[in-house]
């Protein structure tokens, strides 16, 4: 869909200033103005109509009623209008947030009891408060340690397993398991115990969606429609689905031959609810909730980036963590579940033309009055269709490709993507995160303690030193030159000592070592520390140490220190220099 | 004291080939000649004079009889010499590790019992265990992340803990407590309580181990003996304060008038000792043990480095694990407790002119004679004495400095500094690591997560360019010219997608980005993805990405991914190259 010219005045990211740079609501509200409204509203209709039954899906994967899908769809949309700083992102439950609630809550609560959805009420406050403290702390850089590989194998793996979790209500049989060998081989065992009209019922609503998703839209503009109309069509597809599969279930009365129905939904205003205060709870839930937030403030970065880019717009990654955070602590004062922003929502909601977080205020009144007035038709609607919804949506999160890509690139990234899925099918979604974060943590620090050092020589005819491995160079026996490319500091400046004391075993006749230090941007204490233990064993070893292309704001700090005081060596402005005065050719 | 010249057959480490690169014996132990054993003797003399005291006192600091000391000496010093790739370093009970293990076990059983002493048996096991498998994998480098500040603040810290725990035996008073707080009020409050022959006996150990340490040599010197023998001399002031306090005891009969003495020290052969298998007592000391395997490394591995470069030798950090867990395993097996190499007798041991590891073996067949001859001459040594002799040793290694050389220098260190110091002395030992340890590691993740991102300009008349903001440079409004000092990896390309996304935002006449990759050394995964997402997004926006100046390895990689096939730029050899093509100045 090609987007339409918005108008500048609303459209352009200007500076805000005072309190508007907290509240970007001030900002873009000011300036609100007809046009913008009108798309807006029709953005907000098509993404409410997209929202209705996913909502109610993503509850039933989570354990929780169908109607808290709707009440997690309200509060934390208004309070993500009011602080987020993405023009259009949708904020709710999705199914990968969805799943680890679930996994969270499974050991502490039964399904469908009051406990656990006190239980998933309190996830989302705790949720709710850690992301805001990490706001307000400005610690959204630690997202970037969750690496592109273990979030796509986690996705991926998360994915599968909902999947296979959504067999039971799409089969009508009876599979238990935490994991997707158990589910898998459970799965196996019942295959005779089908029931029939569930599976049916369940088989057409996911042949039914995959039609609409996939063929729908190419026909109805085939057949004459506009193609934003024949889009708009084809994205109601899942409530047509809803609504067909409930009739046929009300015409035939197939709830009476053991086809499970959603049943009796309340009708009303989301209620208004308190966490639980017991602080034994709150240690069970706390790395449930740690993770949660992570895993909710990347995947709704990423979508918030992505889709700020395409109009040149952009989003603040500190304050998006506030603004997550203010919603999951709505979601829990009004009865919902750990929310964040949601991949195809978001993208449905821009290209339907959403200009403002409005369209997100009018998605929540939308929410809103089907909670009030739509809840008593859902009485009919088989659960094998909201489990047929879930099914078809995560498919398209599976990417298998991830492990070909990793495996061509880089086979650490191989080994993080291969952790990341094996312990999240085999051990669950909590143990499959940590494992995949602590896997390319470690292979991250063992990477950055080995910085690159290469020995240079001078390229003959030039004043310039390459790397003796990959160039003819001259060298000469008594001078060492090595260049360090990397800045350095505790984690890596012991490779530099070994390598120094490793040289200095090995060549008798060396009387001075240079450090070029043209790539080195800071020297942390620990690092001047080892320099001046390097500079001290070889001064013991009777050999001289030197610097040379040392950076000005290298060099003012380093004026003052030890290091300077006790350096017999000089420190040269460029390494022609310091050969030409220690090892002059010829 | 200089150094005398060695056998160049022994001193030169040549490189050892096939079980010789294994077990280091093999290679020394075939060249070894008389001389060499002349010179290991007389070393091994001087460092046993120095070890029977010392390890009796740290036995006594960590809450164990002192003759569990000379039993902890024998067996890892032995197996050291077979395993350890440093020619001199000495391994035992050393200050810093006695406080921890004392520490360790001071909540699982009560001082001077049998089950004590098994649990600090079992911690000897765990951390041999560990540093074996950590040698084994290779995992030296997570030394690294042990910066110099926190060492230094940590053992600082351990040293006052240290100290102000000896108050008790070297005053005679009451003193209990588990942090500095608690021990120096609980000093104020008992100073009315002060045994006087105890606090005599004590404050005149302490003043005559400061004189020997510190005005003995230069006396003799002058008195006309030899350096090297007034060296030795002075060596053996705690020796001679042992034998001293001891007779004046058993002369004044001073242990009848509440002077608490050594007492009945079993003599014989270290005895054959075993862990417990008690996994719940594993699980309890997993964490301690682990912080004891490293600190016990790195103090050890940086005596050992500082020792080797001076006669041009080097050591192997993987395989320094793998010789300090056999020798850890050692003293689990012979009754004794968590040993690394110390830094006083491994400069005693190289300045007496130790010239391999044979000075290790003659010192513990030295110990061993003591344990078997020695010990009913202990019966009246007091334990003031002892604690006088850790008093004096650990005061050497506070260094307050490193609070004014941090603050000078770098911010971040100072605060990883103060925090593992006043944890350290506010909660214990175990605490003020983690803290140390984990400050610094987030000061290093948020540092490398904020690579140095510069926008470059020509310099006019050159085809150079430079950071605009430091140097008079040509730019235009359509090109962006960014170059990254760093590799891009997942910790810190998010850095970079969100400095493009700014600029995209701030810049309406953009239309190239060009990326100087002139400092890129390396692209993993994460990274290519979020450049492909930075590519799609600034083609949505209209804006195309080119690169200059790929390194051939980065080139080499980069060739068969989506990133190149998508690109709609080009990827030049230089960036002034790019820069004539897409935005030719004038």
């Amino acid at each position: 869909m090609t987007e339409p010219a918005a108008p500048a005045a609303v459209n352009r990211a200007l500076p805000a200033t005072g309190l508007a740079s907290h509240l970007p609501i001030l900002d873009w509200g000011r300036r609100y103005d007809r046009g913008t409204f009108t798309r807006d509203l029709m953005a907000a209709l098509i993404v409410t109509i997209m929202l209705i039954p996913q909502s109610l899906a993503y509850a039933s994967l989570a354990g929780l009623p169908p109607v808290v899908g709707l009440y997690a769809s309200i509060a934390p949309l208004l309070l993500y209008a009011v602080f987020g700083t993405s023009r259009v992102l949708a904020v709710g439950p999705v199914a990968v947030v969805s799943l680890m609630t679930a996994a969270a809550i499974g050991n502490l609560a039964v399904p469908g009891t009051p406990e656990y959805w006190t239980v998933a009420i309190t996830l989302a406050f705790l949720s709710g408060a850690m992301l805001l403290a990490m706001g307000l702390l400005r610690l959204g850089f630690l997202a970037n340690f969750l690496s592109h590989p273990v979030i796509s194998g986690f996705i991926t793996a998360s994915a599968l397993l909902i999947a296979a979790g959504q067999l039971k209500p799409l089969l009508g049989v009876r599979v238990e398991g935490h994991n997707f060998v158990e589910l898998a081989s459970g799965l196996v065992r019942q295959l005779d115990q089908v029931h029939a009209v569930t599976a049916v019922m369940g088989g057409a609503t996911v042949a039914l969606l995959l039609w609409t998703r996939r063929a729908l839209k190419p026909l109805l503009v085939r057949l004459g429609l506009p193609t934003g109309l024949a889009d708009v069509v084809a994205k109601a597809g899942p409530v047509a689905a809803i609504a067909l599969t409930a009739w046929v279930t009300w015409q035939f009365r197939l709830h009476e031959q053991g086809l499970k129905i959603v049943g009796t939904v309340p009708q009303g205003l989301p209620p208004l609810t308190l966490p639980s205060w017991d602080l034994g709870l709150w240690q069970q839930l706390a790395v449930p909730a740690l993770l949660i937030s992570v895993v909710g403030f990347v995947e709704s970065v990423s979508v918030g980036q992505t889709l700020a880019a395409k109009r040149r717009q952009r989003i603040e990654p500190d304050r998006e963590l506030v603004a997550l955070g203010a919603s999951n602590l709505g979601a829990a004062f009004s009865g919902g579940f750990p929310v964040t922003g949601g991949f195809s929502r978001s993208v449905v909601n821009y290209d339907a033309g959403a200009q403002t977080p409005a369209a997100g205020i009018f998605t929540a009144a939308g929410i809103l009055l089907a909670a009030l007035l739509l809840t008593p038709a859902l009485y009919f609607v088989p659960q094998a269709t909201l489990a047929a919804t879930i099914v078809v949506a995560v498919l398209s999160l599976v990417d298998l490709g991830i492990f070909k890509r990793t495996w061509a690139y880089s086979k650490p990234d191989f080994a993080a993507v291969l952790a990341t899925v094996l312990f999240t099918l085999g051990l669950g979604v909590e143990a499959g995160l940590i494992a995949g974060v602590l896997l390319s943590l470690a292979l991250f620090l063992h990477r950055t303690s080995r910085p690159h050092i290469a020995e240079v020589g001078l390229v003959p005819g030039t004043e310039s030193y390459r790397n003796v491995l990959r160039h003819e160079v001259q060298t000469s026996p008594q001078l060492l030159s090595l260049r360090v490319d990397e800045s350095l500091y505790f984690a890596n400046v012991r490779a530099l000592e070994d390598r120094i004391n490793e040289e200095l075993a090995r060549r008798p006749a060396l009387k001075h070592v240079v450090l070029q230090c043209s790539a080195i941007n800071d020297i942390d204490a620990s690092a001047l520390e080892s320099l001046e233990a390097i500079d001290q064993r070889l001064q013991d070893a009777g050999v001289v140490l030197h610097f040379s292309e040392v950076k000005g704001p290298v060099m003012d700090r380093l004026k003052d220190t030890q290091l300077l005081r006790q350096l017999r060596g000089q420190v040269f402005l460029t390494h022609y220099q310091a050969q030409q005065q220690l090892a002059p050719a010829g």
